[in-house]
């Protein structure tokens, strides 16, 4: 039976309806149904043509959920976790990183590595269903999977999507200690998700600056003590409650999940010294930012980290984290609409327009 | 016997020789015999009155070398090696740091404790002898002490003066690893510090771009195995050259002890993927520079971190590599001028019109 | 007023009720009104003359809460919050630590100054009210202090005791990864302490191995999700709980907390390769343990590290979050026994009986 | 033409020399001519059946240098450094790791990988030339290789043998500081290269304790300031010579390179209080240690490490110092005899009568 899948067939090219193969599954390979896939904003760069080296025509959608339809001798998702059909399962979108150049090894960044590939985003439609606005996804051999731990659904993952593996990974990279205080600049899901994970990281006070007002509110349900609105509280007004809060010092750890090259300033500003600070939000050339190096850094003693993408071990701890305070972490809430193959264009200009935080494809039923 | 001192009374204002009454010895107190003093870039930003808080008249002069004179009932150096009249010592010209505020201790940042003083910067003359430009200097009780290690002398350490620790604060704030490939900024005194605290760390290949002709054959002395002048060497060649001794990757770690905040952009595009950079050269205020927050930081996964001050580690740790490895660490060679204490406005000049690399003030004989 | 006081004559001599003259308060200090002190087990170890260099007649008594009567100059707290009379504080046992010497600066190990000092351990009661078991207490100059935040009583905090930081500091110096699997070995004060921080860490399951059947409740209530009795279930049965919540490889962190050498053997069986071992509970020396250094250590890739007292900066952080998570901390619950300073001798007996977990000594009333 | 291979057919069997078929080359393999491989203290252990797993008949040898003969559209080395018939490389004779399972991503201890293959250990005689005592080597597609740089030969690397490795392994695991003290337990491969390296990493004075009297003059052209006769020296002496080498402190750190568990208690007692101690030598099981918790773990604050095999990057790093250091590190020294693939049985007796520091098998003409 063919798939269906909606496909991006070049930049600023409508969204299109293609039928694929059904593929022919390897010994090691995994076939899901689609449950759930996500629309990010790297879906809307990759529409625009802003990132580099995409082999139109994709299918997009890299992190999804699906559900187990067939396997060619795996018996155990990546953690040890036994795997029957039926099951539902998320699984990490880079795999074919070398593990042997420089950057895999030496340099112990193998998100820097020339060889990997990322589904949804560096496979053409003609290599298969391997992008997830599909209604299925073929799994390649060593593409590394994870078992939704109880009593996680397919909206609890994608309602953060790879800003909740984002997020939880700029925590992670901040160090921040326990009874921190801690800003979190930007309240889109990677936004979110890194209030929610430095409230689980043992934060005493998370703060963040974003809009709109619900997600606003929504940054309150998922662990903020303090929330200001970037449009009606004006910079001095923030300056002077982070002073409020932190007996005048700023904050010890400063979480950039924003994406605006204006929100770097601030951040600098807003950071105490010898305090961290994350930039996770820049994953398109935006602009430049101007910073001074003797106040912002060397006077500050400041610790400046960039987090680019996400290992799997991200993905495992996070959902193991989700499952455990399942109560705390709404992301189902965070889906903004859900919407079929054939409204993924829709989908696409709703999450351009913030018109919803996130946008979920759908292919089958839940 | 009253004490000569050379006195900066304003900014801007012609120094003046004062002679100050002999201190009276607190119990847990030094007196010194001033063997040699420095002139540091930090002196010229005082002489403009660039630095906030400056208690003028003061007596400049924070690292110095003397010989003990005498002591109220102290018998040791702060690391316990046993002290007497005629022993050479430096101290670390920080103290009265209060180790109970939330620098101090929350933080482990006390180099930002409001209650701390430095020697030869925020004390008046009126205090006393509490900074290098005078015949003898007053060490409060309290103050950290080191007797210089054989075989050093007094130039072997303030040939290097702050610079020398400064660039090794600069290394060890860089976790560089065994084998790396790093790149110095800056050929002055802190860039030549870090040149050779880099080899001696055991970076693998160390590489600096600084000027003029001179400083680069000191810097070929302290370690550098690759050279490139500034002036002489445009933007597009050094990047080739960093290139070739990369495999394209560029470097592993970078130093910035430039002051320039030119240097930092192409700190930047000079730092592989996943690189560290620290901020160790921009002690005051020289202007802004600007960024680009995607490609230098997020999508880099860059490491960038600034470096205030010392702690007194620092100067124990180098001075034991310096006692080590003298004949590799020739600080003594860095030394452009010899000055009296008539001399100092003299030297200050100089070191302004970068006549030379590192001027002593040298009241007593060596 | 004379001060009432509960002094430690000598090793194994009754405990005597002593008048203490009323202090003379020096520039930055502080008097307080005892609220709460408690009995720990380094008393019991005192009591019997375990520890070397205690300068009996003393009055025990470290970790207190008091009510501040009287200040000399002193404004806020060491934090920077304001302070007034009437306000609640607790302390930081450890001062006079002198931030000079070796283990202080090069070392980074304030705990093994030589100059340090400890209320209610290293004090005379002929020097004054300087422990915990006296009606008042006496701040001197440079004690650290932290004013309760809300909604803290004395005894949320008196409950934990020195247990509370201890468990928080051990809890930061295995520094557990979000999503890791935590045992906790042994459920006294020190354990459940470091239970409840695990979990608001970011672990995901925390199991525990103790006794008596109250305490593995009081465990479940501060968070463990997994409790094993160590008298009704056997090693083997132990080992293989573990291994079924790992997937066969052991705990990625364990914490001993018991203070037994028979800890370590399992501790380190229980273990997953490449884990973390901290060793905190072995506060007085109660023999030896054998380990394989193969097996344990070097094929294990282990990390196993010692934890020797506190930092202020525990104090800090660890009361920050009792604020923060106040239900989810119930160290009140832990009190087992509220005694006058007249019964100092029964409380003791009642701890080394372990017929409570927490006994406090409440001079005054709440 | 057929290959000679020297094979270990069981636990304390006679060597015998096989005559292998030549291996079908796979796109991605390279055919080495081996110049020289190693008998290591492993071989000894494999040799007397100690070692679990080992599929016998193997062929030893799993650190080795060979010549390329011919590649399958191999144009470069790991690195990138382009590599062509003729050029000297050496291997990581670790392959096959998942890099998808709990160890190699969530743990990041890819050597406790379940998957994980190494040449000279796991692979059978009957599966091809995958072992060192071969006059050739059979590179699978993805074994990561190095060519030497210049000035290496075969010898500068195979003096040191997997203990070069395994040494500079313990050297990074240790952290130490620039200026530290440190302890080398130990003077076989692994010690030397410990001492070595522990030098270029920046230590300020470099203590050993081995035997006989040949290894401690080697441990002194290695690098080693202070050299102590384990047999001549008793423990007592040993105590006082440290302590006044550290001011009665005990070392930074020590590096247990001895495989010997009377090594632990000593390495613990000389440790100060906040070391590091990393057990790098106990690659087999020779019983049991006896420790203090208290004392030597919980009240010195240590930090016990153990290091499991290597990385690819260790490699590349000690290549990386080797060549820069050439001079310093005279492994080519450590060679204490040369045998034919003949001769193997004799080489294995040698090492293990330490009649030789480091044993090669040399198959063909350097």
């Amino acid at each position: 039976m063919p798939i269906k899948a909606a496909v991006m067939t070049g930049p600023e090219q409508a969204i299109e309806l293609w039928q694929l193969d059904d593929p022919k599954l390897e010994p090691g390979s995994i076939l899901l149904e689609t449950v759930a896939s996500e629309v990010c904003g790297t879906d809307v760069h990759i529409y625009h043509g802003r990132l580099a080296g995409v082999p139109y025509p994709i299918i997009p959608g890299h992190i999804s959920v699906g559900r187990v339809l067939e396997t060619r001798g795996v018996e155990a998702d990546s953690m040890g976790t036994p795997l029957a059909p039926g099951d539902l399962v998320t699984f990490y979108d880079v795999h074919e990183t070398c593990h042997a150049c420089y950057f895999c090894t030496v340099a112990g960044q193998p998100n820097r590595c020339p060889s990997r590939r990322v589904y949804g985003i560096t496979y053409s439609a003609h290599d298969g269903p391997l992008g997830g606005w599909a209604e299925r996804i073929y799994l390649k051999p060593g593409v590394q999977t994870l078992k939704l731990p109880e009593p996680l659904t397919a909206d609890d993952v994608i309602g953060g999507g790879c800003g909740l593996f984002t997020g939880f990974a700029a925590v992670e990279r901040s160090d921040l200690g326990m009874g921190d205080t801690v800003l979190v600049q930007g309240t889109g899901p990677v936004g979110l998700s890194a209030i929610a994970f430095s409230a689980l990281r043992g934060a005493a006070t998370v703060v963040t600056i974003g809009d709109p007002a619900a997600r606003l509110e929504l940054a309150s349900a998922f662990g903020a003590d303090v929330t200001m609105s970037l449009s009606d509280v004006p910079p001095d007004e923030r300056d002077t409650m982070i002073r409020d809060l932190t007996n005048g010092r700023g904050v010890d750890v400063a979480l950039e999940c924003a994406g605006n090259p204006a929100a770097i300033p601030e951040g600098f500003k807003l950071l105490r010294d010898g305090g961290t600070y994350v930039i996770a939000g820049h994953y398109t050339d935006v602009g430049e930012a101007t910073i001074n190096p003797h106040i912002d850094i060397n006077r500050k003693h400041a610790d400046v980290r960039g987090r680019w993408g996400l290992d799997f071990s991200h993905c495992y701890r996070a959902l193991r984290l989700l499952a455990k305070h399942h109560d705390m972490l709404p992301f189902a809430r965070v889906i903004g609409g859900r919407y079929s193959l054939d409204e993924a264009g829709e989908a696409l200009a709703d999450v351009e327009a913030l018109a919803v935080t996130k946008a979920i494809i759908a292919p089958s039923p839940r």
